[in-house]
């Protein structure tokens, strides 16, 4: 098909939805959801979506619109994830070229760990337009939850993804917060106690079965993947 | 006056207002504004107020509420600032008192580098309920109107504020947030260029006067107090 018979091609929007409470949307966020043509669930399915939950709760009629399922696997093995990422990649493009605008969701910020820009990245080398829409990141709707500063003048703020080396993270002055922290609580439990390291939790921020753990000791063996501590030297929690 | 005659006193809530766009402010910002007796500003006027400037373009009834204006001085004198903070928690708390709810704006938000955070502390001091309402702060905005992301998986982001030393926090690996920049923007310049470090700005990132620059050679050395600088090294930025 030559060019100038082509539809113009859609925009991909990457919206975050913040990290669990609907009314944290943007109302820029609750705009492009309800012009958009498509959704795009970082899933293979609406139910398992913490995403997709968020903002139907915020914008109900996304339920009837169109759906694109673009899953990323938990996997470390690169060409598994290469796979993943293209494949996701050619059906957005696929969308994108029928003129429709993918409104694809992500928890909390999408320019804060998100898988959502791997697909960006790859829409963006196909020659694709694409719009990022800010969302509330999780440390800063945490810190709301426990009434709390991250950070005062002068003082460094260590964002820390799950994955990163704790001895090292903990080795920072200023606020430290381990992101995802759930997965090996009990060994960062361990090390915060053996650091006497004075700290902060919320465990499914905003979402159902949230818990606030307000020192190190009672964080529990049990928290969940969406987990999330605050670390910060003790006379400044006061 | 006895206690049992007392109005139940008001809460305050610290609300984000994103960093310029009006439509970053969440639905909570928006319903918490819409219904509280006062508007707090972090100012002597409206007009020189950015966080105002922000909440009434999105939401213009608020012009018409009771304001408190309270102003934090931009000095490094311990007894100037005590003072300041005092006067703002008095008047703070006899609106309190007065059974009146106070939305307290700030830009960004809350829990990041924000001046209310004092305010907050001395109320809470003084045994009245504060509740904080998430923003969007700006580095997440910045990263959207760059269309890049602030970390991927296993890497560090660290945020720092303007007055961070900066060659400690240049010395970080990840991605490095400098925050406010504009004051000292020469020597930031002067000192990415030496060490030969890979950034992008954002200056009044989704105010008017918004300028997206891409390269360290390109800082304009006239850029302005809100201005923040992303450094990633070369290879993350591809």
């Amino acid at each position: 098909m030559e060019d100038s018979k082509r539809e113009p091609a859609g925009i991909l929007y990457g919206v975050g939805t913040g990290p669990g409470d609907p009314e944290l949307l943007t109302l820029k966020a609750v705009r492009i959801l309800r012009e958009a043509d498509v959704i795009g669930i970082p899933s293979t399915k609406k139910e398992g979506c913490k995403a997709w939950q968020i903002a139907v709760q915020a914008v109900p009629e996304i339920e009837k619109k169109e759906t694109l399922f673009v899953s990323f696997p938990m996997s470390r093995d690169p060409a598994v994830l290469e796979r993943a990422h293209q494949e996701g990649a050619m059906q957005t493009a696929k969308l994108l070229d029928q003129g429709k605008s993918i409104a694809f969701l992500t928890l909390g910020d999408p320019s804060v760990y998100s898988t959502y820009c791997y697909l960006q990245k790859q829409i963006q080398n196909m020659g694709y337009g694409t719009v990022m829409v800010s969302g509330v990141p999780s440390f800063c709707a945490a810190a709301a939850r426990l009434g709390i500063s991250l950070g005062e003048q002068g003082e460094a703020l260590h964002i820390l993804p799950g994955s990163y080396p704790l001895e090292a993270g903990l080795g920072f002055s200023g606020t430290r917060v381990l992101m995802k922290s759930g997965k090996q609580i009990g060994a960062v439990k361990e090390r915060l106690l053996a650091e006497n390291c004075s700290s902060k939790m919320v465990e499914n921020c905003g979402m159902p079965g949230e818990r606030v753990i307000r020192r190190t000791e009672d964080i529990p063996e049990d928290a969940g993947y969406y987990s999330l501590i605050i670390v910060k030297d003790k006379e400044k929690w006061d």
